[in-house]
Formats: C-alpha cells, sequence, structure tokens
C-alpha cells in the first residue's frame, strides 16, 4: 500500500519532518512517501495562501494517480483542495484538520485546537463546523508563532505547552488538537507532559487513509464526486 | 466608484453577458468592469473547475488593487476565492453566490436555488450554511445543463422554468435563485413569468458592492482579513 | 423612488436624525421620508414598548401604500412589525436589525452588537437567530444608557467606544453593529476611531432598500405574505 | 387559584369555547375565567392580525393584574404578544403554541402541527425553533380551512383527520399538535381516532399554567422580563 | 391518581425526601409512592453508575404496571432510563432533567444548571440538546459536592448560593436549575434568598406527570416506544 | 495489540460472524477476541433491549482489563453503553455507529442508513446527531427484517439491495452505511452491487479501534471520563 503524504507548502524540511512523523505511524506493508508542490507559498498563513497553494497540491495527486498512489494525505491544517482532490484521486484522501478533529471526537468530551496565528482562526472554525465538530470544538487558540518558525524558536514548545494548559481551564475541554503540521513532532512529548490525549493531524491522517485502503473503501463517485469533466484552462 | 466584476472562468462571451448585466442595474456614477482570467477552467462545474480559477481570481484582483477599483463581484455561484479576495482587496468584495442568498433573505421565507449540474449541489449547501442561510435555503435543484449550453440550449430557459415551479412547490418556498452567473439574463423574464421574486446573483452582487462603497465599509482589516504576510511562492 | 423611513418611538427628534442619517446615503434620484406614528411609545426598551409601536408603524405603511412609496425602513433595532409590514405593502420593507446584520456579514468573520439597555440584549439574539446569523453576532453588549439619553448624555459616545472595544477583544470580532438607531449619528466617528467597520443599521437599511427597487425586486406574495384577508376589527 | 385566559381575536362564541375546554382541564379549586379584547381581529390568520391583536391583550393582561389573577394563558396557536406579557403580568403567562409543544414533546419522538391556512405554515415554524423544538417539529400541515370556519364548517373534522393521518405517515411523526385554538374541541375525538396523543394548546396551556402557580414559580423578573419602564404613549 | 416517583439510587434517605418533595406539591386526589431499586449504585455520578441504575429503575416501572400506576418520574438528573421505561409503561414518563429544563423555558431567557460533581458536567449537556434546550441552557456548573454530602455537609446549601450568583452573572441568565435529586429540599429557601425562579426537577417532574394524565395523554405507541418485542435475557 | 469486540447481544452465532468480520480487516499482530455477554437479550431492537444489554457490556470490559486488553469495540449499531465503558476501560472504546458514521463522512456528501426495525429510526438519529453528524445523516431507513433473521431469511440480502437503492435516490446520498451488525457479511457484496462506499461498522470500528492503539491514544482521564468512583450496589 502507497500512501502519498502532501506538504501543501514548499518548504522542504517541514515536508521531511512530516514524512516521518507519517511514516512513524503506517502500519506494516505500507510506504509512506512526502512530497511538496513544485510551486506554491513557503508556508500557509492566510486564505490567500491556503488558495495559491491548492493547484500544486492538485498537481501532486494528478501525479500520484499516474503512479497508482493507494491513497492521499493533505498535511496542512488548512485542508486545502480537499473537495477538489477527492475528485481527481481515485483513492480516498484525508485532510490533517478533519483526521485530527475526528479522531478527537472518540477520546473525549470536547477539544482545544492550539494553532499558529491568530488569522487562522476563523478557517479552523470553518472546518470544525463543516466536519460537523462545531459543538466538539471547545475552542481555538492561537500562539502567535509563525508556521516556519515553528522549528527554530526554542519558546515555541513552551509556548504551545502554555496555550494548552489555558485551554483546557478556559474551554472545560478534555483533549488538544494540534493546528499546524509543523507541530507534528511535538505531539508525543506535549502529551506526556499535559496527561491528555494530543493528537497530530499528519499522524491522524496517515493511520485513518491505510484503515480506508484497508476497508477497501474509497470516494464515492456517485455524483458530486465523480470525476470532474475535463476541460480546457484557457477558452 | 469603479466595480470590478470577475468571471472566474474564461470564457469570455460569458464575461461580456455579465457585464451586461451588472451594468443594468449599476447606479448613476458608477463604473462596472468585467474581466476574466488570463487562464483557468473554461467553465466551473466541480471543486476541480473551482479551486483553478482561484488564482486566476486573485491576480485580477491583485491588478485591480493597482489601478484603485473601489469594490469586486466575484461572479460565479461557487464564490470561488473569496475569503482570500477579501485579504487582498482594499475594497469590499462580494460573492454572487453570498448576495443573492443574503437578498433573497429580506422577500419572503425561503428560497429554492435552481442551477446547472447535480454535482454542484453540495457545494452550493455549504455556502448556503456558511452564510447563515441554511434554513432559508429550501432546497437546491440541478436542471442538469451545463454551464455552456445555457446560452445554447435552446431548451435551457424552459428547464429553468419547469425546475423552479416545481420547487416552489416541493420545497415551500416564495423566492427563486438562480445558481450560475450564466442565468444572469434569464432573471427578468423568469420572475415575470412565475410572479416570484428571482434571484441573479450578479445584478444582486452589483448592487451590493455599490451600497457598501456608499456607506463608506471595506471588509475588516482587524485579524484575519488583514493584508496577507508576502512570501515567496517557491522556497 | 420614494423610501419612507420610519421611526417606531415618537420622540420626533430622533426621527429627524434618523431621516438625515438616511438622506446623507441615498442615491440620486432617491427621496427619502422620515415619520413617526401618531400614537405610540417615546422609545423603545422593551418587548412591551416593541409591541405597542407596531399598529403606529402597520398605519404608517398603509400610508405609504396609499402615496405610491416604492419601499420602506422600519428604524429600530427591534425590527418591529417587520413581518406583518411586509403583508401590507407592495414594495419591499427592511429593518435597520435585519440589515446592519446581513451587511456585517459581508465585512468580516463576526460582529458585536453595542447596544442600550441590558434587558434588550435578548431579543437581539432572537433577531439574529431568525435572520440565520447566531454564528456571525459574536455578543450583544449593553452600554446600560436608556435610548433617549444617547442623544443628552455627554459621556455616551465615549461609553460606546470602550464597549465597542472590550467587545472585539472579548467575542474575537473584527466588525460592530450599533445596536439602537439613535446610535446613527456616531457611526462614522466611531468607525474612524475603532478601525473596524462600524454598521448603523439605518443607513445600512436605507441603500439595502434602495438596491432592492432598483434590482425590481418586492417581497413575495406567494403564501405566507400575500396580502392579508381584510376583516373588521371587532366581532 | 385563577387563571385567566385570553382569546386574542374578538369572536366570543370562540372565547366561549375556549373558556369551556380550559376549564374541563383546570384542577379542583382553580377558577378559570376567558375573556377578549374589547377591540382587534375576529380571527387571526396572518402576521398583520397577530400584530393587532396584540394590544387587546397586553390590556386584558393589566387588567387581570389589578384584580389579582395568578396566571394566564394566550390562546391563540400565534402566541402573540407572549414575551411582552411576560414583563407586564406578575404571575407566569404561557402561550399555547408553546405549551402544546413542550408537552408533545414529552410524549414521543416528533410531533406534527395540522393547522388552518397555509400562510401561517412559516410563523409556526419560527415558533417552534424559537422554542428550541425545531428538530421534535416534524412537519406543519395546512388544511385549508378558515378559522371561523373550523365551527361551521360540516366537513372541517373530516379534514383534520384526513390531515393528521397524512402527517403521521409522511413525516415519521407519533404525535399530533392542533395548530389553533379554535380546534380545541377536536381533540379527544381525534385522538380516539387516530391512537395518537394529539395536543390541544389551550388544555396544555391551562394545566401547565396551574402547575406553574403550584410550584410557586412565575417569570423571572432578572433582567431582560423585569416589569418595563413606564413611558408616555406619545411624545 | 398514583404517581411513582423511582430514586434511581438505592440510598433510602433520598428517597424519603425526594417523596416528600413531591408529595409537598402533587394536587388533590392523587397519590404519590416514592420507591427505589432494590439494586444498584447508592448515588449516581458518573455514565457507569447512570447505566448500572437503569435496570432497577425499568424493574420498577415493570412491578407499577403490574399495579395500574398512572404516571413515573425518574428522579435522577440524568434522567437513565428514561426512553426505555417510556417503552415498558402504558402511562406517561418524566424525567426530572427533562421537566426542570422545559419548566425552566416558560419562565425566562436562559437558565443555567448549578450541579454536583465537575464529571457530570458533559452529560447534562447532552440532556439539554438532546431536549432542544441547548441555546436555553446557558451555563452548568458544578459544586464539587459529592451526590449523598448534600445531605450532610452544612456548607452545602452557601456553595449551592454561591454557584447560583455566579452563574447568574457569567451565563447572563434568569433562571436556576437544580442539578441533582438530592437538592429538591433547597429549593425554595435558594428562590427566596436569589430573588430568581429555581426549578427543582422532583417537583416539576411530579406536577407534569399529574397533568399528563390529566389532560389523558400517554407516550404514544405508533413506532419507536411502542411496546418492546418480548425477548429472552439469555440465549 | 489486543482488541476485544463485544457483541451486546447474546447470541452466539451473531457474535462468531462479527468476530470474523473484525478479524478481516484487523492489520498484522493484532489480535480480535469476539465476546458476549453471559445474560442479556438476545437481540437489540429497543430503547429497553438496549438499556438491558449495558450491565453485561461493561462487565466484559472489566473482565477484559483484567486481561490487559488494549482496546474495545462495542458492536451493536446503537452503541450501548459507550460512554460508560470509556469510564472504565483504559484503553480506547469504539462503538460501530460511531465509527461507520465518521468513517462514512471521509467519503462522500452524505449518507444513507440502511437499518433493521422502524423503531429504531429515531435512536439512530440521536447518536448521529450527537456524534456531531446529523447534516451528513440524509436518511434512516428500516427494511422490516429483525435482527436474528438477518442471517435466516433467504430475502433479507434482497431487501437490503432496495433499500439502499431507494436510499441514494430519496436522500440525494452517495455512501450507504450498514445500521446493524448482523449485516457486517454483507457489506463486500453490497458495495460491489452498488457502486457506492457502504460501511460496516465492525470493520469500521476495528480499525479505528486499532488505529487508535497504534497512535498512542486514549480516552482521555481529565474530568468527565476518568475512571468513575467506586461504591456499592446496594446501600
Amino acid at each position: 500500500m502507497r500512501i502519498l503524504v502532501i506538504n501543501p507548502n514548499t518548504t522542504l524540511t517541514m515536508t521531511t519532518t512530516i514524512g516521518e512523523c507519517a511514516r512513524a505511524v503506517a502500519g506494516p506493508g505500507v510506504t509512506v512517501e512526502a512530497v511538496s508542490p513544485v510551486e506554491g507559498p513557503v508556508s500557509i498563513e492566510s486564505h490567500f495562501d491556503d488558495a495559491m497553494s491548492v493547484p500544486g497540491v492538485l498537481a501532486e495527486i494528478a501525479a500520484g494517480e499516474r503512479t497508482g498512489v493507494d491513497a492521499y494525505v493533505i498535511a496542512c491544517f488548512g485542508d486545502p483542495g480537499l473537495l477538489a482532490a477527492r475528485e481527481v484521486a481515485a483513492g480516498p484522501v484525508v485532510g490533517i484538520a478533519e483526521a485530527a478533529m475526528r479522531t478527537a471526537a472518540y477520546l473525549g468530551r470536547g477539544f482545544s485546537v492550539v494553532t499558529t496565528l491568530d488569522r487562522t482562526v476563523g478557517h479552523t472554525w470553518d472546518l470544525a463546523e463543516s466536519y460537523g465538530l462545531g459543538r466538539h470544538c471547545r475552542g481555538v487558540h492561537a500562539t502567535g508563532i509563525p508556521v516556519l518558525e515553528l522549528e527554530t524558536d526554542p519558546a515555541a514548545y513552551a509556548s504551545v505547552v502554555t496555550a494548552s494548559r489555558a485551554a483546557l481551564e478556559t474551554d472545560g475541554s478534555d483533549v488538544i488538537v494540534l493546528g499546524c503540521a509543523g507541530m507534528a513532532d511535538l505531539c508525543a512529548q506535549l502529551q506526556a507532559e499535559l496527561g491528555v490525549p494530543v493528537l497530530d493531524g499528519v499522524a491522524a491522517a496517515t493511520v485513518q487513509a491505510e484503515a480506508l485502503v484497508r476497508l477497501g473503501l474509497r470516494t464515492s463517485a456517485h455524483r458530486e464526486f465523480a470525476p470532474p469533466p475535463v476541460k480546457p484552462l484557457r477558452a
């Protein structure tokens, strides 16, 4: 089984870390490949970045289709291009926000999302609502750390711990969801320190994608997610 | 006052019609320009098409900013790129689905959307929900007519009439919303024939954009819709 | 085009101010008349006041119909008698709470309402919910200033500024909606001071009413809002 | 204990019937008085009628307060003036739509409302939503019988039976709510014939009002429903 | 009329108090019997306790059926076994959380629940949502007092007062609902002290059960709540 | 890794089938054990059956804890005892309705549930709502086949096919969820025949439980789902 994990931004060190986190949880016999688009924003911190990353994500999926990939993970917490990707791919496509939130719902009463910049909070709420998890999501909390500084700022981990503790208290939640693929490598340590389940979407989406393939399930091609009509990109 | 109406697809005959419909309702002193992206799908009938049209829409907005456009209309019923456009533009940006639905809410108990292909129905419901109009939207009905055949299929108008009549009855609605910019020129005749308000989003969005400018209102730059951080599109 | 702006209370200085605010935004060729009922509460600060103002509002609409008014604005933030008015009027009727809230939804992620007395907060939430904007409305904040003291209390403006700043912070909102027609003349100054969009319902409803007329739209007479059966007011 | 049942319309034969239905279920020691406003519509079948009945309803409550009434029932399925009445009355006020719907919720999975004219359907849905029973309410079905013909049309009962049977099937409901005070005297026979619980709001509201008094409960005077500020009805 | 009030836990002093509170509000001619299961948890403070109490509750209902009980009250704020009880009983069954919340909705804008342990808060929200009162319920507040210490801890009453006052302020509510049958005897004093309506579910459910019987209403036996198929409890 | 799949009813042939379906999808290194309670209803087709099965389910979980089970599946579509089980078990617990519905949400726009008896439809909707999937669930359709006849009735499969086809059409759905553990062995054939994803909850829950263990996740013990206070089952 081949799972393609797509980092929608073009920062390759992040792609490498994401690939490692995915591989760490994939089952035996599962090959995980991690890629980035050739072109696109170096990090995704706005609706603009999100939108500009999508053609690159879809190009990676089209490439994956040509080599028989079994399932895809879109590894940015905004789940950019998820519905379009489902039209293009034959196999299942899982977004990391979607997987983190849905998985969190098995584990407690409600989760808090701890994320990067304040300006992404609204989009996270939109996702929670559209996935049906508006009541499970108890709060979305920005640390103020830009995506690319998660790897370099020595205070990043401590900020995430502080925000998580405050969120559990303020929101009355019992689970933490990490709101950025760039936080994937903080997950285990954070869970040990907080004593509550901590969800990294990269890991959650990878095992979910694997599970769907093992169950013989793929996106329904009945109506909405049938392959899109092929048409020229210029009149 | 200059309003830029962006047809997100690249079919120029449609752009022309859209521009005419917008100009027909704009107030005195308002200049309406209608444009299409240089590159992008010739029609938008899938999540894939929607996603692929967005970079072109955002490029038109960036170009509009350089020439001092006061407000923008995104003239495709999927409202592609609306939130990203609000980050990029200084003035207000109005989507035609958003304007048609919000305007319909002033006029009756509930509206039915009559649209093109069955595969777009889910996206229309997503928009209605995210605009807060999930209860006002009583039904979304596909005629099965592809976007580009609206102009050429002599039976198109009759199909829209039939679907609208059935929708009013089945849904218990009292207003019709046209679910495609390509139906803009059918609006007046349809309203006369059905005897209920019929909303064309192109017209609704144009007068809404003009109204916002006249009120001195623009998208809030506080938090989420502040100008996006500038960053390279390749690492 | 003639738009009748009805101040549902009987305080004529307020009617005058409301008329000026409406005229300031009306387009060329639009005549705005501002009236008050002959009889009714001098201000509207309770469900009782709201209910007692409605017959007077409906009488003004009936009078407007006899002189061919094109559209109506109900200029009290409780939108008293809105649905009944839509049955009586041939043209569109717009409430200022409805217009302020729907217009705010084009401009940001979520709005906070800043209003007069604490006892009106519940009614504002009811309106937000019934207009489909329960999620867009992030908070309703009372300043404690009675309606008629807005004009006379020299500290009123400062109170509104303070409440607005606190609301933006507490609610995580990015737009302010003024919750009383008596605040209409504070709008421009407040927007300049806060740096976020500030919505006055009188202005928003006036341009909305004008827009509906220009679009050739009126309330649907199909079912619920058909003219009401004429009947004696005493058995 | 004295309960005042207010028929908001001015048709006295209906007031008499309503009073009898209320008395039939009141407990020992409870005096039920049934009154109508001096002035107001002879039947309530539109938003306009509803609005015009409210001042009369509130006058009856004010009169009741002067004679020490313990609780009030507003006996029209639109619950006209309910929130204003709660401000004015010291004791509890119960609307018949509210009581019928809340009581129905104890008895099954979901109820269908069978009512008079099609144009009232929207208002019934608004009430169900505002009472929190939007999911419990599975359908609202108009028989097309005007309120005042319920007493005179010999086919009325059969129409209600037919509409109820169809509603149980179509809606998947298991309880019927009668959507008009004028149907109160059909309740027992209908329940026997249909074999499911049938709710008449007049009876339900009367026992509910009695129950609230017996429990020592009255409307909260904390904030919203405190007595309204007294003010002139003319400036 | 005979009403059986079932205390789902096995602490008989609590059963006695509950019976007294129920009898204090029952009307003339109504006999109230209070019972506990033979076996089951001594108090209900977890999902586990709730689940383990249900077979005992259902056994008491089956016993009640054999002696012709007219209606049942389930006197634990988690409403354990309510839907199953409705299948088994011929007459109506009322839960105390359900009755307290639905009754509170007649009395104000929104209620706050004051309860025992923090771990029960989630279940209370689930009940509020399933009864349609998610918007009416403004907050659920734990005092930290275990159920069985309500009777013995001399500081319990003061804690409930403090939590109630804080809840009214924080939640913007105007009614208090007591979240445990063990608080029934605190109700009158608390209401006098707080000056807002205070709901004890035992009293509310008893008068509600009596009201349903007086109205001739019982659980619908159409579909879901028909008597359950009889079957062996071991294959 | 050891996963315990608990069939909440006491029909051992069903337990055997369920165990086989679970084992068929479990990954390498995963041991699946299937058990039934010693005592409990032979099938679960009512709220009564559901309630009476729970003590047995919890006893199996307590037994599993003593032998170090890693995760549990509750294999009845009513998810009986799920929240209580989460308090008792150290590892994760997954219900089959929950897993089937959440997994279906990755695969399409909306799912239809095809189930056994009409009387269970309401409970399925309750589950969908509480899991946040009320909008994703487009319909619940009863075939009228009792649980234990699924194995013996030769027409059962054809009935499920017919109901599924009708559901896809009526509901506008694109995924089928099987609403009974007894349908697990029909899943693959049905999916092949219908051409849309078909979800069997037993398989979905088994891979989900495995995934949670592999991710190092267990139910949060913070507040609500902490181990329940130990207490006597008789006062």
